[in-house]
């Protein structure tokens, strides 16, 4: 829905209410009414996240009362998505991130690599890569990374070279721009904790395919995938829009003048790294000690807290985790209920019936390959994850996939999705309204980099995941 | 702890950290050791947001973090406060004390009453006891309605009548602050939803004593005693510190002018009225439509956005409404499971074995005085209130005293007893600290209050809630 915020709010409203009316009160052969209430105000919800008739904290505030209200579930139900550990976890990881940010520690990686590694434009391009993986365990979002750390690195590092949208943005700017964005989305895909919504599809996971989509077996089945598309894009990328400029000097120089007005690593930030490494070791280490990775994680604030990294003051006023926090908690929540209440179950095998007696090979790849192009309808990864993952992973299950398998396939196409379009993630709109680069081009080298990413993750990546044992 | 924030942080560390260890490792007869350790973090949490060695909200997600580290709960447990009804109750209550704040409309019901009654000091302050009761069903917090209402209407009274601290404070400032602090309090005990830790006590009442403290309840227990109070207090500080001045001309004059200068009620003070008046009438009727009081409070606030009187942005930058989340949804957790696990009946039962036997009205007597004069070593009553609530219940229940009785007996004076001292609820430092009474006055004023309190709300209060048929 590319234009959705420059349709009239009543009229964005009217869809909203009218597509919630309409499941509401339609009758849909195989769902209790108690079912269809719930799929019609989950709906409604998912609507009104694509075309925001209002910020999508309020949207889910309201579809919280309605559920009440219409006496749908009842309310310690309601509520419980605000007790789910998967919550917590995406809530503190905000914390951390906002920690990277606030002491400057983001930056200083996003500089250090570009005064060690860009030798030419491809190692800069590489460099730039290597930022977002660097940051992507620790920041779980995609907006958060790129509008935050990447894309404010990036601009400084075309404007070093006097490059502005216009006459001069091929000489650099373009190329670093679509750098940028294409690499901080698969960034997201190759960690748990890299996107609010991974863990949530891990959780998904687990009571769908019975599966456990730990932070280790996620990182095993996306590794060689992952290395593959950090090798690919940004050389790809040289020949789709190709740079005029041959010599970095200047952005090695942004680079270290940027270092030295930042000085040495303040006491904050060594203590952040230290308990960012403490963490990560905490989450390897789960299946040893079997602390949850939210609590690993909240460990992690707790040292944050206690060091003065951050002060609580400053914590309170994060605002992306607050509104995280309530938007997701009961959208996750309404998943949760839509699968255990078996609506997703009718649902899958009502639309996905005709796959049945498809090879599951077969079945797979096309599920996949519809998922991935359903985005150019969706404004948001989470939204698409929320609404789309479990019924996907059923249908794929129901054509006999490997549990495993499909549940790792739609969770990394849920990262991936986010590269076809200028509205399809929270970044896209920051790296594409850069102006480097026009729509047409810009749509023309998504779409080539998503036949990329099908070749990588579901050509190869299968047989890597089958390699390393994980089906 | 009057000092508390002058002792150096490592040493309120070390009480802290004292208290939690000792709890934890010293068995306890009759406590098993998950029991122990339960109480332990929680003694300790307690301690800890007396004495703040770090911020409350710091403080309850280490013994989050604690909890789960150590075993003593599960996951799923230990984040079920998050999910708790009658935390999301006092989350919008804060939204709705915003909402009140920033529209200018709490100021302005502030400078009404004082331009329709304030005809002589006494019915000045009368009218400054109107504006408490007036705003207490919408702004749950002590300090939130005496910091950011009360007090500042107090304020520029004082200054209209050229009241300072020092040699004029007599003219009326000291006469004004007593008033504004000792009827903010009992406004706290007039409504259900006037204080935080209210409906928490409502929630320990219906656990513990098997009561319905509904928002009915409440107020058909407190009306006539708060009636009594309101009308005994701003005349019993006339006689305790009387005002120089008698004609209040000047105090009716500044509240024209503020008025003049807000102009008409704006639409969205118009429409908060509405909408507040819309909750009101939901919390009242609920025993026809059984729409739990959090429900009706959220159908306020989503009517609060969706009609713009107050934006999204603006409520995720409401951070004591946050604030209040983190630091309450564990701290009622583990209240609750203390009493669930029976440790509450075990303290209770070794503390309080010696009123074994006694006539219940004099135990109930004993306790109520007893909780309310603990008071003086605690520095909120939220904190108060959540330690000893369900302990001295369960004593008083053990001497046979009627349950509904008992559970309104405390939670009045949950309210009641912040007014002894300068720092026993948030109001405190900042009426006390405006300067205008001095340290010696301000205790001797609140012991003698505290005593026409004890008169009316254990004298005649148990009296009105018989006859009303309460108990």
């Amino acid at each position: 829905m590319p234009n959705s915020k420059s349709m009239p709010r009543a009229m964005r409203w009217a869809i909203v209410l009218g597509a919630g009316a309409i499941l509401y009160f339609t009758p849909f052969a195989g769902l209790a009414p108690a079912q269809r209430h719930l799929l019609a105000i989950f709906a409604g919800t998912i609507v009104a996240l694509v075309l925001q008739p209002a910020p999508m904290g309020a949207s889910v505030l309201i579809a919280t009362t309605l559920l009440q209200l219409t006496g749908t579930l009842p309310p310690a139900k309601i509520l419980s998505g605000f007790a789910n550990v998967t919550v917590w976890l995406i809530f503190t990881a905000f914390l951390f991130a906002r920690a990277i940010t606030s002491t400057g520690f983001g930056m200083r990686v996003g500089y250090l690599f570009v005064e060690w590694f860009a030798r030419t434009p491809l190692t800069l391009g590489y460099s730039i890569a290597a930022v977002g993986v660097a940051l992507a365990p620790f920041v779980p979002s995609d907006t958060g990374r790129g509008g935050g750390i990447m894309y404010p690195v990036t601009q400084s590092i075309a404007d070093a070279f006097d490059s502005k949208p216009g006459p001069t943005a091929r000489r650099i700017g373009s190329y670093l721009m679509l750098t940028g964005f294409h690499t901080n989305y698969p960034a997201s895909a190759l960690f748990l904790t890299s996107m609010a919504s991974n863990p949530v599809m891990a959780e998904f996971a687990a009571r769908i395919a019975h599966v456990n989509l730990s932070w280790v077996n996620w990182l095993r089945g996306s590794i060689l995938p992952a290395i593959l598309t950090f090798t690919l894009v940004p050389w790809l990328l040289m020949r789709l829009s190709p740079p005029e400029v041959r010599d970095t000097a200047p952005a090695r120089d942004l680079a270290r003048r940027e270092l030295a007005r930042m000085g040495k690593p303040k006491r904050q930030e060594k203590l952040l790294m230290a308990i960012m490494l403490g963490v990560m070791i905490g989450w390897i280490t789960s299946p040893w000690h079997s602390v949850p990775n939210t609590f690993v994680a909240l460990a992690g604030v707790c040292a944050i807290l206690v060091f003065h990294v951050m002060e609580w003051d400053e914590l309170l006023g994060e605002r992306k985790a607050w509104d995280a926090l309530i938007w997701f908690a009961p959208l996750v929540m309404m998943s949760d209920s839509l699968n255990e209440t078996g609506v997703i179950k009718t649902l899958s095998s009502a639309f996905f019936s005709r796959l049945h007696g498809v090879p599951w090979p077969l079945a797979l790849a096309v599920l996949v390959i519809g998922y991935l192009y359903i985005h150019y309808v969706f404004a948001s990864m989470t939204a698409h994850a929320l609404a789309l993952y479990p019924a996907f992973l059923a249908a794929a299950l129901a054509c006999g996939c490997p549990p495993m398998l499909a549940a790792l396939s739609f969770a990394y196409f849920s990262n991936l999705d986010a590269g076809i379009t200028h509205y399809g993630t929270g970044s896209a709109p920051l790296f594409y309204g850069a102006g480097y680069v026009a729509q047409g081009d810009w749509w023309r080298i998504g779409f080539i980099l998503s036949v990329a990413n099908l070749a990588i993750w579901l050509g190869i990546g299968p047989w890597w995941q089958r390699l390393v044992g994980l089906w």
